[in-house]
């Protein structure tokens, strides 16, 4: 087979990257080693920045999300005894949008714009520096060879494109904590996402729709989801969350998906090898604090697709020259945020941090600049800042 | 002997302390261990904050402070290659003054406001809870007790004001570098003071007055200033700090004073015990990242005379009760800001937290919020704010 651009991973950054390439007019097959039905189901991020809403809407990826997602001005800042409101809108004049990327994922798939081959194996990029080409075994069991001018790895931290890109240099943090995830059918008992600092630990009151809340409790690394049985997490959440503080009350609800998260910044550079593109999670990881995995990716393969076409349309080298560069801008204030949203929420055990951590949430909280240094990054910077 | 307020430590805090007692129809006695020209010789802070002038010029110490220090509007944030100017006066409506902590004390000693014993020893704190006293050794060798019915502890971190408030609890961070500070009889090569960082470590250029500049390198712990000879300074200076660079030239000059100033974070609460009230050093120490240790104790004995002249006077205990909460605000503020500059700024040997630097940075150079954040709190908040 031959194509323009092979696209390693149907996740949103592959599909939104084909779909973007060929209303650019570029040819894409796209490979993907889990089935159609998994990578759908696949419960992950749930918030879109500003620019990511106008960048689907503007590529017609926008009626459902406009339809069913549900606009958010803000968030909600809680410490023992307070709970302070941020409005973005005000503050940054830009909103965020509660959409799953489930629902963004199944957007994507009704398009129609991806040419897939899902449940593949033993994939593996050769020859990136010149007449780059993938291989890989079908879903039928039959060996192929897919020839391309250029390869975009979109297949997350796990797939080969990441060791195949040869980083010079890598970077990488682990937190000493993880998240306890539910999915729990009970409406929210909050209009916009609670972030909770506690002494035990933090808690985020998150959302999928009007009936499905998503709610995490930090918990230490290791933990096993069969110590924490239903009631122990809704009691754990009701204390963090301030259940009873002037008269706010958490409603606990029926439990349909438990999972625990660890915690990790890794940026690898450059994001290009030779005929390679990395895009998303296969280059960098954020920790969900701050929800900015899935809007990178979406930055990513924005700017990807205008590389793309320059180069393989108009023969013009430039953006893809200098592709690497201009995501890891984005890459890397996001990464600090991530990194700043989780240091300054997260108990560490130590009685310093706990203090500086209360200062600076009641700065955030009470100085304009504060609340707008916050706001700003949470609502997004526009896509190629 | 017999006063109303027993102070401990002839510094800054103390001897403003005193003063302003003495303002509020308070009697004081000062103890100090050093000799008056020991005292009034330690180099230390050279930024006032302009609350700190404000304050300073409302009790009668501000006219030379107004004829020789020198206002700025802000500082200079440097990366290798950029130089970015903070305006503070814009960004937050404040102004910082450069005026030598040896300045303030001169003033203080001139304004005779305050009656002292130097060169005491064997200082020793009495019956905090009730009628306390000091006893102390003074300079002729004849032993003293100084009855009083407060004792104020301005004696710094290493004065027994700090042990004798027996602690609730005590916060503590020690950073893994410290600075090779030195003054250098020379005009400085800035007009306002820049902070550099260097992939090599921290540099800051400070300066005294129009012949007298105060520079800064970050150096490892137990750095010995036997091993930094004079030129092997100032070529440290110009590679951190950028000589050459856009025609910027740091020009050397003689070296005057050469020192090493470890760097810690140190809180302990409660600022009060019975009768005793902690002042300055004596109950916190930030880094001088920020150069807030001096406005910090200016802003702590505000608060204290305030409460005591309350206290003493008109026998209403509020002030004095809320002391130590309503300074701890403000000590807590600064403490987590100098945990910031100087955790952004200086070299931590780890890859990741030198493009999480790097990229707060920018950040901070390039957003309006990010610039007034830190603009508001260097140029400093409202005292009891």
């Amino acid at each position: 087979m031959r194509t323009q651009v092979a696209i390693v991973g149907a996740g949103p950054a592959g599909l939104l990257l084909a779909h973007l390439l060929h209303r650019g007019g570029v040819e894409a097959v796209v490979i993907e080693t889990r089935s159609q039905e998994y990578v759908a189901a696949r419960i992950r991020a749930g918030i879109l920045e500003s620019s990511s809403v106008e960048l689907l809407e503007s590529v017609g990826l926008g009626d459902r999300l406009r339809a069913e997602g549900h606009e958010h001005r803000g968030i909600y800042l809680q410490l023992p005894g307070e709970r302070h409101h941020l409005d973005f809108v005000d503050l940054a004049g830009r909103s965020v949008w509660v959409y799953g990327q489930t629902e963004v994922q199944k957007d994507l798939v009704a398009a129609g714009t991806a040419q897939v081959f899902y449940e593949v194996s033993d994939v593996e990029l050769h020859s990136l520096q010149e007449h780059p080409y993938v291989t890989f075994v079908d879903s039928s069991g039959v060996a192929q060879r897919l020839d391309a001018e250029v390869i975009a790895g979109c297949d997350g931290s796990f797939g080969p494109s990441r060791a195949a890109a040869t980083p010079d240099q890598q970077f990488e943090r682990v937190y000493p904590y993880s998240w306890l995830g539910i999915l729990a059918d009970v409406a929210p008992s909050t209009d916009e996402l609670i972030y909770a600092w506690h002494p035990d630990g933090f808690a985020l009151h998150s959302m999928r729709s009007e009936t499905v809340s998503r709610l995490y409790l930090q918990v230490p690394n290791g933990t096993d989801t069969a110590d924490w049985p239903d009631d122990r997490i809704w009691a754990e959440l009701a204390k963090r969350l301030g259940h009873g503080q002037d008269g706010w009350k958490l409603t606990p609800g029926p439990v349909t998906d438990k999972s625990v998260l660890p915690m990790r910044s890794y940026v690898q550079t450059p994001m290009r090898r030779g005929r390679l593109f990395l895009a998303g999670d296969a280059a960098h990881i954020v920790p969900p604090t701050g929800a900015k995995g899935l809007n990178l990716a979406i930055a990513d393969v924005t700017l990807l697709s205008r590389a793309l076409v320059a180069l393989l349309i108009d023969r013009d080298p430039r953006l893809a020259d200098s592709y690497s560069d201009d995501a890891l801008r984005r890459v890397w204030r996001c990464t600090h945020f991530s990194w700043w949203m989780t240091t300054m929420l997260h108990a560490s055990g130590d009685p310093f941090d706990a203090q500086l951590q209360l200062s600076q949430l009641r700065w955030v909280t009470s100085s304009e600049a504060g609340a707008t240094g916050l706001a700003e990054n949470y609502a997004g910077l526009p896509i190629g800042f």
